[in-house]
C-alpha cells in the first residue's frame, strides 16, 4: 500500500483503504474472517450476539460480569418509543420491510433527546439504542402488516430470543434461538462493505449515528449487497423438490448463468461464515420439518462442488443462512432485514471507532463535460 | 491521475476520483464551479432552479417547451400521500427538521409502487417526485410544529414560490422568490460532496433513489458539510448589532479561531457561489427589514478581506446565504433542509448518471488489530 499525493482513478475503491480498523479482518483468498483476532468458526460455535457484539465495539471478550451488564444494558432499551410504534401501525401493509427499516432507524432520533450529542458516551447509549430497537421495529411492522397484535418486546430475553417471540408471538426453541443467534454472529460485521462504509461517509461530517445507520440500510438492501439473501430462497422455491435439482442445475450451468449463493466479490475459498452454518442447518431443518430443503441445498452444493469449485466458487453465507431463516418462519422479504439487525452491531461500532480520527470523507470527480459554455438566452435556444 | 493496481492508503479520499461526471466542475484554485459548462454565476443570473435542474439531468439547457413541460411534470409532483402527511403530523414539535426529511425522504418511498423499480424510465419519475415533494415535506413540518395549518402546494407557482407560499401561508414577494431561485441554483450540485458521494455509495449496490437521497441528507446534516451554514447566523445574532462587529472580529481574529462563513475545503479563492449572492443579498435584505444585518456581513468580509483574504480564506456560500435566508424569515433550523431541498436535484442526477456505469462501491480496510486470538471460554476469562 503507497501514500502518492497524486489522484487516483478508481471506480468502485477496489483499490483504495478508506481507512484503518481494530475491528475485523478479511483474507478472501484463504477463506479468513477474524473479528478482533478470533476467526469466525470460533464465535459461531461458542459465542453469542451480545457477547460478539460487546467484543467488536471494546476489542475484547468481556467477563462474566461485564456480559451480564452489557445484556441488561441492551434489553433495557429493547423498547421502541409509542410514537414509532404509532408510526409504524400507520405504514401500508405492502410496504417493503426495508424501506421501513430505513425509515424508522432515522424516525427512532425524533424521539431521542441525545440524537445529536457527539460525546463519546452518547454514541456508546446510541449504538446500545440501535442494536436492541431494531429487532423491535422489524418485529412490530411484521406483525402489523400480518393484522396481528404488535408483541411487545420481552426484556429478560436475549436479542435472538426476544426476536423471535415478538415476531412468533410463542415461545421458540432453543434450536431455533440457537440458530438465528448463530446468523447474527455471523453477519455482524465484515470490513468496509458497501453498508458499513455508507455510515462512515455519513459520519465523517460529524452527522450522528441514527443518521448513519438509516443510511446503511439503504445501501444494504441493494440486490448487489444483502439484498442477495433473498434469492437463494427463490430458487430453491424455483426448483420445487428433490427430484427437480439435477436437470435445473444441468440448464443452469450448462447456459452459464449464476447460481443464487455461491460466489463472493471477497471470498475465493470457501466462505467461513458457510462452514459452522451449514453444519446447524441439518439440525433445525429436521426441527421445524424443512429437512427436504436442506437435502436440496446439500444436493446444489454437491453439485457446484465438482462443476466450479476449482474455479473459486463456493457456497457463501447466504446459502445456508437463506434455509436457516426459512426454517425459523420468516417471510423472504424479512431475510434482508435480519441482516440489518445484525450489521447494526458493526455499522455502529465502524462509526465510533472512525470518529476516534475522524476525516471528512470526499473523493475526487473526473469531469468529462464540457467548459466555458455560455448561458444562451431562451429566445436563442 | 494514475490507474495503478496498487492498494492506496487515501482516508478521507483526497486522493481519489471516484468516478466520471458531466454534471458539475469545480477548480478551487481558480475559484470556478461550472454545471454542464456554464459558470455558476451566470446560472445563478439567469437561469431558475427548474431550468438548472433540467440542465444537470439532461446535459443542456431546455428550449421553451421542454422546460415547461419539465415544470408541468415537477408541479404535478408537489403533493405528498396523505400517508407522509399523517405522519408529519405525528411528530413532535421539537424534533430536529434535518432528522425529519431524513426520515420522510425515506418514508415516501413506502408509498410509491415505483419505488423498487429500477428502469431508467421510473428513475426520471422518483427523481421529479424527490424534488418536487422534498420542499412540501419541510414547509408541511415547520406548520405543524409551529402549530399551523398545513398548506397545500399549489401546482400554478415554481419551486421556489410554492415553497415560500407553503411555509408563510402569504403571498411571498418577488424579491423573495427570486432570493431564494438563487439560493436554489446555487446549492444544486458541486461534485463528490460528502452527501452527493453517499448517495453515490448507496445507489452503487443497485439499491433505489429514495433510499439514497434519504442516506445523502444524513450526511449532509453533519456539522462538517451542510450542517455549517446554521452557524454563520449564529454567530452574527451573537454579535447582535454593527457597532460591536469590529471587537468581536478582532477578538476572533487574536485569538485565531475560526470565522464561521469563511474559507472552504475545496476554494482558496473567491467561492464563486458568494459572488452574485452578495450584491443580491443587499436589495433583499433592504426590502424585508435587515439591512443591518446585511451591513454587518459586510463590515465583518472587509475586516476577513485584509486580514486572511491573502491566505486564500474568502467568504463562501454560507456567508451570504444565511443572511437571505434569515432575511425570508426561516428558522435557523431550516437553512441546512433548504439545502437539501436544492442539493436533491444534483443527488437524483448523480445517482443517475452512475447507474449507466455502475460498479459497486467497497474499499477496503486496513486491519491494525490482533490475529489467530484464540476463544477463550467464559470460565478461562
Amino acid at each position: 500500500m503507497s501514500a502518492t499525493a497524486e489522484k487516483q482513478f478508481d471506480q468502485g475503491l477496489v483499490n483504495t483503504i478508506a481507512a484503518e480498523t481494530q475491528m475485523s479482518f478479511i483474507d478472501g483468498e484463504r477463506g479468513v474472517l477474524e473479528y478482533v483476532g478470533i476467526d469466525i468458526d470460533s464465535l459461531a460455535r461458542n459465542s453469542t450476539f451480545e457477547e460478539t457484539t460487546f467484543l467488536l465495539w471494546n476489542g475484547r471478550l468481556p467477563n462474566r460480569a461485564e456480559l451480564s451488564e452489557f445484556e441488561a444494558e441492551l434489553r433495557a432499551e429493547y423498547e421502541v418509543p409509542a410514537g414509532v410504534l404509532d408510526m409504524i401501525k400507520a405504514i401500508p401493509a405492502d410496504a417493503s420491510p426495508m424501506h421501513t427499516v430505513q425509515t424508522l432507524v432515522s424516525a427512532l432520533s425524533l424521539y431521542d433527546s441525545e440524537a445529536d450529542d457527539p460525546s463519546a458516551e452518547a454514541n456508546i447509549r446510541k449504538a446500545l439504542r440501535l442494536v436492541a430497537k431494531t429487532p423491535t421495529l422489524i418485529a412490530a411492522f411484521d406483525r402489523h402488516r400480518k393484522g396481528l397484535e404488535v408483541i411487545a418486546p420481552d426484556s429478560k430475553r436475549s436479542v435472538a430470543s426476544n426476536f423471535l417471540y415478538m415476531l412468533r408471538g410463542e415461545e421458540p426453541t432453543e434450536t431455533m434461538v440457537r440458530a438465528l443467534d448463530v446468523c447474527l454472529v455471523l453477519h455482524a460485521d465484515h470490513g468496509f462493505n458497501a453498508s458499513t462504509f455508507t455510515s462512515l461517509v455519513v459520519i465523517s461530517t460529524l452527522s450522528d449515528l441514527y443518521s448513519a445507520c438509516s443510511a446503511a440500510v439503504g445501501a444494504l438492501r441493494g440486490p448487489l449487497h444483502g439484498g442477495a439473501n433473498e434469492g437463494v430462497m427463490v430458487m430453491l422455491n424455483e426448483i420445487g423438490d428433490m427430484s427437480k435439482v439435477d436437470d435445473f442445475m444441468k440448464g443452469k450451468l450448462d447456459r452459464k448463468e449464476k447460481i443464487m449463493g455461491f460466489g463472493h466479490r471477497v471470498y475465493k475459498a470457501y466462505d467461513p461464515r458457510a462452514t459452522y452454518l451449514k453444519t446447524f442447518a441439518e439440525g433445525l431443518a429436521r426441527d421445524t420439518g424443512n429437512l427436504p430443503l436442506y437435502e436440496m441445498s446439500k444436493r446444489i452444493e454437491e453439485i457446484m462442488n465438482e462443476a466450479v469449485a476449482a474455479k473459486g466458487i463456493f457456497p457463501n453465507v447466504d446459502f445456508y443462512s437463506a434455509t436457516t431463516y426459512w426454517s425459523l418462519g420468516l417471510d423472504l422479504d424479512l431475510f434482508t432485514p435480519m441482516f440489518a439487525l445484525s450489521r447494526m452491531s458493526g455499522w455502529t461500532g465502524h462509526c465510533i471507532e472512525y470518529l476516534k480520527d475522524n476525516k471528512l470523507i470526499r473523493p475526487g470527480a473526473a469531469y468529462v463535460g464540457p467548459h466555458e459554455v455560455p448561458y444562451v438566452a431562451m429566445g436563442d435556444r
